[in-house]
């Protein structure tokens, strides 16, 4: 029986998906969603809000952020800033002075963890699922191992001291082709989700995001359903 | 010479302007506001932006959230939930599952570091300033100085590798009346702030902020200047 219920961040993005196909198995589903003024906003909503019927969320909250968007310093929320179309290497020499690629949005998963425990507190969730993956991925420092055990230690210290919430990264250490057959295995419906940076009609199947979820089908040897240019 | 930058986070409360005071010894300024739908947030947006003419901030950013107000659960926020007038015990009263009073904000502080640290990664900030107070407060989890260890690791492994931002929190172990002196010593615009959560044109001197302020006004020896009920 399910009786925790986890609040679920979903994007609308395959990894977020698959995230809510892991949680299905265990607990009931609250849905949250968070528009932060990214490019393909539209685009996201609408796969959330399919994934959350296809999931019966039994709650769903969609909030939208203006400041990331005012703060800038990201190709994704800074039309001013391009968004690179072959991925890692070319954004890092966009921004010489780092690693990072320029589709980073400075210390965006806080905001998105800190909206998921001030919502769990109140509903009395006791997980807080995301989909963050290390190794295979853009490289973001926020979708990191370390950086969510911090932040545990920080929904620890600040909320109620009768609160309790863990965060779950079911997918930390996982390629995207594991990824994609997890998915399969659980009956996620990929068909329903969006992962390119750039496009809201048909994905681009050329930014960053588009070419890790692209090599992770092709890798689980499994056809991308959505469409592409 | 100031050469670093520092984020104040200036809610235009007493605390907080006594915080700018001492960021303002050592540090360029740049002050950052957030209404996160507080019953006071039109009175508390006019004492920021005094505070920060008074101390000629080089920058200022005005957030506004709405996700806090949604999300409910504190009587800052929901006008259901009556702001208690004899302080904390009553608070506890009115909700006898917890310790911790009904006007906290669940888990409000993340939210404020969350913005405040994007802000600084952006504009190049080292520090952040917040006028969090531990002991002599309301017991608000997300006050206490463990809660603020357990934020910069997030800050240390959510951000760049080349970004380096700290969070200091000056007042954390400080009594009311010390604030008071402090601010006096440092020629703090007390006459400029607004603790009062429940009104907007006079303060009520009934309501927990109001009686930690005025407590500390009367331990110093000092009368404070702004107007009562």
């Amino acid at each position: 029986m399910k009786n925790e219920l986890a609040v679920v961040l979903v994007s609308g993005g395959m990894d977020s998906c698959v995230t809510a196909a892991i949680a299905n198995r265990s607990h009931r589903l609250a849905f949250l969603h968070v528009n932060y003024g990214q490019r393909t906003e539209g685009r996201e909503l609408l796969s959330f809000n399919e994934i959350a019927d296809f999931y019966k969320a039994e709650k769903r909250l969609i909030v939208s952020i203006e400041h990331l968007k005012v703060i800038g310093g990201s190709a994704l929320t800074d039309i001013n800033i391009p968004v690179p179309e072959t991925g890692h290497s070319q954004s890092a020499i966009r921004n010489p002075q780092s690693a990072i690629p320029v589709t980073y949005v400075p210390f965006r998963n806080a905001h998105l963890l800190s909206i998921a425990t001030s919502w769990s507190e109140v509903i009395g969730a006791r997980w807080i699922y995301i989909g963050a993956v290390e190794e295979d991925s853009s490289g973001y420092p926020d979708c990191r191992e370390v950086f969510y055990q911090a932040f545990n230690k920080v929904i620890e210290t600040g909320t109620r001291p009768e609160t309790r919430i863990e965060i779950a990264t079911p997918l930390i250490h996982m390629k995207k082709a594991e990824i994609v057959k997890q998915g399969r295995e659980l009956g996620a419906p990929l068909h329903l989700t969006w992962s390119c940076y750039q496009d809201n009609e048909k994905a681009c199947g050329k930014c960053e995001s588009c070419l890790f979820r692209l090599k992770g089908f092709r890798d689980a040897g499994v056809t991308d359903p959505i469409p592409y240019r």
